[in-house]
């Protein structure tokens, strides 16, 4: 059993998103990326099996996927896509997302 | 590619913790669960492989163990374990938790 608090622990960068890994098993790999406004992780995609859930843990911004397409994402949002579906967020404000990998890449 | 905000799907119940199945696909299941201040999840535990998340999208309680052990569990915190260790949660105030089971029981 064990706890992180991500809002204590998960820090932000002016350099641009800062990724914190929270747990990784051979069940699942679990990280927190946390945002300053107009920070993003690119659209991207990885040629294997296994899904990922990404959740708007505070503040807002969009999911990116591909063609430009983008999808509103406030505070409670769950995304969800296999890993070989392109991907990403753009925060709007500061913002914290928890990013879970199924298998773990 | 799904998207789900849970802070407008997820019901809360006068009756107990409200649950909604977000995602159930062969890599992992994902719930949310909602409660009234007082309301819990008892400590369970399913003898099992794997693991479970569980993180607090909003509100804060704690999290239950084996023999009456607790943890605070603030907004922002995520717990992890075996989904064979006994886990629960409480809550203080109202509280959205995600949870995040892989594979999915």
């Amino acid at each position: 059993m064990k706890q992180v608090n991500l809002f204590a622990e998960g820090k932000f960068s002016d350099k641009g998103m800062a990724k914190l890994l929270v747990h990784d098993s051979p069940y699942f790999k679990i990280l927190n990326f946390n945002f300053q406004p107009g920070q993003e992780l690119p659209v991207h995609a990885h040629d294997i099996e296994g899904q990922v859930s990404i959740a708007v843990l505070a503040g807002e911004g969009e999911f990116l996927g591909k063609d430009g397409a983008s999808l509103p994402a406030p505070t409670g949002a769950v995304l969800v896509c296999d890993i070989a579906e392109p991907h990403g967020f753009r925060a709007k404000t500061a913002a914290r997302l928890l990013v879970t990998i199924a298998p773990p890449i």
